[in-house]
């Protein structure tokens, strides 16, 4: 049975059979324990036995790592802290493991571990932190499934370069050693979709053309950028949930993304609190309290032009300059959410650092943009009520110079029905690296890509 | 507010505002009567409205197609077969639509909706297709997370050309006018990850990984193939569910198969009943009680040999004849659901046919693989017990010349604790085409890609 079942439905005295991995062993002459898990629960079983086991000196020999199968009754827990343990009838091995095994019960560094990181979710840390993303995705599905949405997959492949080709992986079957030319050009026309395809980092688009028939729809799926950069908080693959609601102007945006965050919250700590405490005592000290108070607290909501007045007053001696027409440097998104001491909502940016899309306001000079600002987090999502006038946003295709012949489908959506809507991006990784206190990206995606970096 | 939610929860007398699109408007010198949708819903609304309302004349003259917003007071319907209709009190013009809008409330054929997939999401088949999609996605997570699995996001792109890098796309940040050159050829040092990277068709090998950490996982995302083949049943990009389980043999694997399909099936039947009896009546007679016979069937479970030998006593003529060493050909598969009149597990196929990293049985000859058939859909899902033996998987990477540099700590997972364990991939548009009747897989997909197509 699973361990989490076991820990949830097991009463003293219970037969049961268990089957998972030796965390540590530790061995008496006349007596073993063995830390136990099977990765179900983040709490390990304790596993006693003793000479009246058959194999009982085969059993001494195991060592960490082992897999095995136990049989044996669960019994009141005499020493430590666990209210029951399993007394062993039988054991045995199902998977041998050598001394040499590389994760040993003791501490590693997050860059030995990136190493090896086909071992690194058997670790403490990964299985709080791949826990984590487990439940949070489903929290996401919940979220939007019982609030009306529908779950739309928007393709990755894609022939429009709207994003700016330089920004996406090109994908070919060609063979590179036999490309085919033609005028001193490869000839794409013969690639499978007959022109140059490309990976896409974005499903807005599409998702505008589902939210205008199924009002309320959110996408949730992996995402690729060709950054060549190597901070802590940049991946070249990673996963994106994008929501897009029709009839939901920016303030009804913002409501949402608020809910949206306090019900992953609140459902992540809910539903993983060993996880959590871990987290709290090893990774972020106040973790947990700082997830709880985001719970609780109200965002605030200020316009692009109030953050910056806040900010030339603020008596701060900034490495960049604070403007109107600018867009907030991390110090800046700093100081704003430390002067609110909550989640603030920065709503109304110039129009001319924002993307083309996006819902020209009355002064003509800012757009209905909005993105939230979280402690510790920094950028958390980004949204827009969006241009839902056909006419502005050729106009503003036109003076952007995007090219138009590949996003006359999207912009047709303006001529049939469309009406005044919105939505918002949230990075998957972003989110986690908030929940978990992990301060880098390459540690809560399963096996990170980034540059130079695609092994595994 | 949503249609969705006042068909639960509003009652005769409440006074609501709805916002969504006009399906039809049948007009009367004092009445019109308006199909209304928001998409939360498959069910319609229909809004009567008089002149009492102030902008009569101009209301009269919108389009099918509209965006509109209505307030008005719920009243008893006085014909038509539903509960009860909104007496409009306001009704305002939101987003126009023209007379030539391509959706009209007519037949369209599936061709011409493909060719504005932009605009068929709006259109009933479509809202109950890609409704049942959005369901059993949700069912699919649902059934996993209530089991304990761990929700594994694997990675797209790879650097391991396993699958054979003919299967798979390869991706690149190059420039194709100015690739760099050394030793006649391409240079792929200097492209992003420093190697030939691809996009994958598979992520169990990294989900084995996760399997030996977590017990139970499962993965949930896009895929890509480059068959250049113009099916009903192929496309260039499509979901996946790949579970893989730790502790678990082929029985327990087949036990898992069954209990999955049957709870997803049973899922969409609860969560969308007015999608599948309209799929019931426009798309595939019977519909809904091949699903419903499904849910309250027995799998039943043969060996491929036990297969051969039926298929050769049938009284049909073979078009492929059946083979002790072959795989099974559709012919085959549709003869067998139908002598069994439901699901068939075909177990223990000849090794030759199967994939590499499939347990050898003791007779040396076959695989502990298995295929499940499905009357009306063929194969839905394929698996396997994995070869946790690290000598004998070796040798089979060896025997079949698998590049084993690229797949070496997937073989080291047979060192470290690994032990006997199972998983299976199917496919989710497959499952899609069995739920909703649709036969082509370009009608289940949003923006499908498949050779030559990639417009949207």
């Amino acid at each position: 049975m699973d361990l989490k079942d076991l820990f949830q439905k097991s009463k003293i005295n219970d037969h049961v059979v268990v089957e998972g991995w030796i965390k540590q062993h530790r061995k008496q002459k006349e007596f073993g324990f063995i830390d136990f898990s099977d990765g179900t629960t983040f709490q390990h079983l304790q596993i006693v036995y003793d000479q009246t086991i058959s194999n009982f000196a085969e059993i001494q020999k195991l060592l960490v790592g082992c897999a095995i199968k136990v049989a044996g009754q669960i019994v009141p827990s005499i020493g430590g802290n666990q209210e029951f343990e399993l007394k062993a009838e039988s054991i045995t091995l199902e998977g041998d493991c050598p001394a040499d095994y590389p994760i040993q019960p003791k501490r590693h560094t997050r860059e030995f571990l990136r190493d090896v990181a086909y071992l690194r979710p058997r670790t403490n840390l990964f299985q709080a932190v791949f826990k984590i993303r487990s439940v949070a995705a489903m929290a996401i599905h919940e979220y939007f499934q019982s609030h009306n949405y529908v779950y739309v997959h928007t393709p990755l492949i894609t022939t429009a370069d709207c994003e700016g080709s330089d920004q996406m992986f090109k994908i070919t079957t060609l063979n590179f050693d036999k490309l085919p030319m033609k005028d001193g050009h490869v000839d794409m026309s013969k690639d499978l979709f007959g022109k140059q395809a490309f990976v896409t980092g974005t499903g807005q688009l599409h998702g505008e053309a589902f939210a205008m028939a199924f009002k309320k729809i959110y996408t949730f799926g992996p995402t690729f950028r060709t950054e060549n950069s190597n901070t802590k908080t940049h991946a070249n693959e990673f996963w994106m949930i994008e929501p897009e609601i029709a009839f939901c102007d920016l303030d009804g945006l913002m409501n949402i993304e608020e809910e949206m965050l306090k019900y992953i919250v609140n459902y992540v700590l809910e539903h993983c609190p060993q996880e959590i405490a871990f987290c709290d005592e090893f990774v972020e000290k106040g973790l947990k309290e700082k997830l709880t108070k985001l719970v609780n607290s109200q965002f605030v909501r200020i316009t692009h032009h109030e953050a910056v007045d806040i900010l030339k007053n603020a008596p701060v001696q900034w490495e960049f300059t604070p403007s109107y027409q600018d867009d907030i440097a991390k110090e800046h998104e700093k100081y704003l959410t430390e002067y609110y001491n909550g989640p603030v909502f920065i709503t109304n940016w110039p129009k001319d650092i924002k993307a083309w899309y996006m819902k020209l306001n009355p002064d003509n000079t800012t757009v209905a943009a909005v993105d939230l600002e979280v402690p510790g987090a920094g950028e958390l999502m980004g949204g827009s009520q969006r241009e839902e006038d056909y006419a502005k946003l050729m106009q503003r295709c036109q003076d952007l110079h995007v090219d138009i012949d590949t996003v006359d489908w999207f912009i047709n959506l303006r001529k049939y029905g469309g009406c005044y809507h919105s939505g918002f991006g949230m990075g998957f990784e972003r989110l986690l690296i908030y929940l978990t206190g992990v301060e880098n990206i390459r540690d809560v995606i399963p096996f990170p890509r980034t540059p130079g970096n695609c092994d595994y």
